[in-house]
């Protein structure tokens, strides 16, 4: 458990899977890899895909997180992984100011956020645990760029993150194609049931429940409940 | 414990009780049928009554949600009790567009709910536990239309639910035309209030306090504080 | 433990603390007297400072806010601790409008809030445990202009309470010049590097970061992580 | 929602449910009926089964809890609802030792306990959801003998309380019978299967679970993971 | 908010309060200084009493709990609070050997404890938030007998604190005398009751509720619920 | 992510480490490892150590345990995480039973476990997230010998759970042997270091302190705080 820095990490390609949304890729990805709900926007609105830079940082320390900056492309996405629960406020505007600098999406982090209003401002989106105007210190290592549990999920660098009002999920590096391409297929499917449904026909016909519920034994009966 | 959908349930009529709001609902039934203070709306600025539609789901699973959609009529509002607690995302636009098909008013859901973004371009109320984009299965049978228990609070299929961005409170069926009696009353008196507050008369005049509060035992003292 | 009413307290001047926000006013504190992260604004955007007006509420019960009312002057922050936890809805829009009227800034209150919509809509500010339409009775004294806990913060009345979207920080009367001076000097500071920031330079090197890390053992490594 | 005190409830007859325990009752009901798992035992080992007696109490007060206790019989258990959630300790020694004066077998609260070392002493068992010294008032009138929500799960008087270790569940009174006659079954089941796994059979063999699985598209593989 | 250790604190004698517990001290104190309930013993049965030296320590560094050892003398209590939540396992056996060697009774943290069955074999009480294995640094400074507010009550160096398996309560120093008096007289009253009750005879008679409860709207029913 | 059970798994040894603990063997690690504190032990006093057969469960769902048990060898623990948040009691006496007979030291399962009184009986030690009674299904797969995120914490199978009081710590497989060693280190020297603390030397002495607490600005005042 060597505090290190990993500069040369191969980083998956996004496959547009910011146009789907999470919940759509979480679905193609067979329900797994999707961050805790805990984790929310600090503002609505925004949805992200990228490659993920990693941080394993502690708590109440956001010096890695200046140490992570460095290794930060154009359109890739900064997540923060933490030793233990935590909610200090290791992320606000002046590091949002230089990840924007470089391009990168947005944040996620197992932790605090503040500056909230200044962020919004920015446009720069960030999901966390929580908003805590409390301040870090800059006194213990961390490491950049090796996998690192988040909310529950564990993140390999350059894995893809797809971020949107209904939380955050990870794409592993070598599933992005293939989950990319069920989300498409997921969403094409989705714009036929909505107008079914729109128009008024049922969820129960649409997907055939009807045999498989009075198979498991659901009854229906007419009186009224009192 | 049987699974059962009861079919023609017997509905309250809401009585305007969505002019109201929940906080003078809620008084005017004595402070009872409140669900606990976690329900909160997935966007703001809703305000409905309607009959309650029950749900008994498992969690993780949405099966009976499909099921209930059935035995929604116009003006009607979903409720989903969970037999553990649970943050999957059960419900999302797709069922959203066949309630709102149907004319449904909104859900309360002791789980989770996803699309939120989508759900508010559709102004579909919803009142949750957790935003989460965890997909859920459609495995085991609950109920639809038998009494539930949500959020802390016994709810009655026909029962009327009453939900704006202070919460949401269940009214029995036969309360509600006394309730909606008192509603009325309690918020006449409000208005006169307000204005003798606005005008900058006290609280401790116009309730008459000063003398129940010197006989509690309570004590002004001139000096300042350090 | 008698219950009392201060009546003539010593009341800091607040410096405009209200322009620097709660993050910046924390750091020039040395990071003290943070209110807890769970105490959240009920509408966004809202940034106060105003010297504390104290109450000792029981939980469930809002008499003492009513008592209060009158201890209130122009530019004060009313302040509610309570002696259990408690998210019941001890606050609404008629003790605002009452408050409004002697032009009081805003609310902290360790415990639950109601009429979240006409608060908005008064442009009144309440920090909050929670949202909950929860009604209180008028039983139990607590006192007035006490030192009170607040979110686990021991608050004095007459200190300066600033809060905006990040929380809500508390600043003792006798430090309130000196932070004033040091959230000024570090306002400065920040423009500065913000700008340095946004042109790219790295927060590594503008705050000579790299031999500390060097020092304190870290190691970069030029292989891809898999 | 009137206060009221229902005097001569219908009681179930416990059918010996104490014998078979939390877990077992809970899968012959159907898995229904569990109070959530944060209601724990404040002394291990204790093992109950009797009809309820019900309070609806107001959160710290405990003046219906005093009134209940006139409504015990010899072998009922106590279960008390709150109209908010609450941890004040509003039972300890005295009321215990006039419960147990009356042979009532044991508390279930959703809310506080004190007191609990004598509790123990007395080998009164009390399934709590905290453990507090805070004292409450009686102040406020609630019911008995209605039905409550308690920890999640609605408790008709006279309904079967059955708790251990594992927690409490509750047992409709038409329920009762039949579920005693299928925790019966299901004990003399488990003694079966119990020897059979402990001689070293295979739960996947026992229960034929490899076909399903493998229909399921489990797959084996047999290099070292790493 | 300068590091201080301040040396020569004025300790309150504790009047033997241990002796009562700690529901009885926080009856005769009325109902005041009671820690959140999330305070629990690490191992049951201790029973203590004394005088406060306080400690605010910085989350997940102990360095502070180090430097409090000097300050304590034979009987004190040691108090930590910490200036954000945490659960780290801030102390362990080592810590509790240097502070047994001076006769220290017990440690209250606002934190997290390790090493729970050495300290147990020790005989060495704690009540803590948690219990963590969880390694803090020593890099920051806080301060040793300054008021700190510790699960949510303000400690002054010298209070008495009070704790057994009901949790702990804090009596600021010039009470002390006077709540003894009340716990003793409020102790001998019990012993009666506890009597009267054991007999058969009802709270409700004891305390004369009957009136009061008929007088607030009780209303006794003679038909079964059902 | 396709179901996958993989069958020849490499194991760690583990060198002993159940000898020294749970804090001490974090130490040792350098801080890293940690499960969080709400894992705990479902009855006190287990303390083991071996390596990890690793679950991927879905909530509420045990099936993949009865998959795991055939994986299991004399010495192993087996480690369960769940893809979401639940408590449900997924584990009990029968499974128990059956761990036993292959010599499987014990579970840690981030989830819930029921039949504890049984499981103390028995000696087979847990550490669970909840005790639960709530039953599961037997309906989705997941995986067995896959990496696995258990309470925060990413265990590859094979790594070395070390379990007692205290909670749990993950060594992964290639820094046993070191681990071990320094663990041994750090227990002879506590062993000097409790000798001397308990013959009353500071640790501020031993640990030579002063110096960096006066360079840090540690101040001491010799006046009475008041």
């Amino acid at each position: 458990m060597k505090p290190v820095v990993i500069r040369n990490i191969e980083r998956a390609d996004p496959h547009g899977l910011d146009v789907f949304g999470v919940s759509t890729v979480h679905e193609a990805m067979g329900r797994f890899g999707l961050l805790k709900p805990y984790m929310r926007p600090i503002w609505p609105g925004a949805q992200i895909a990228g490659p993920a830079v990693t941080v394993l940082a502690q708590p109440g320390d956001n010096w890695m997180i200046h140490v992570a900056v460095e290794q930060c492309q154009k359109g890739d996405v900064l997540v923060v992984g933490c030793t233990a629960d935590n909610t200090d406020g290791m992320f606000g505007e002046l590091l949002a100011t230089s990840l924007a600098a470089r391009g990168v999406k947005g944040l996620i982090i197992d932790a605090g956020c503040r500056d909230v209003k200044a962020l919004h401002e920015m446009k720069f989106p960030v999901w966390s645990r929580a908003v805590s105007a409390k301040g870090t210190v800059k006194a213990t290592l961390g490491s950049v760029n090796v996998p690192v549990v988040c909310a529950g999920v564990n993140v390999h660098p350059g894995d893809i993150v797809v971020a949107d009002d209904d939380g955050v999920v990870i794409v592993p590096k070598k599933l992005v194609a293939d989950v990319a391409q069920k989300a498409r297929k997921r969403n094409d499917d989705e714009d036929g049931k909505r107008k079914r449904l729109a128009s008024g026909e049922l969820g129960l016909d649409m997907y055939n429940m009807r045999e498989a519920l009075a198979k498991a034994g659901l009854v229906y009966l007419d009186r009224a409940e009192d």
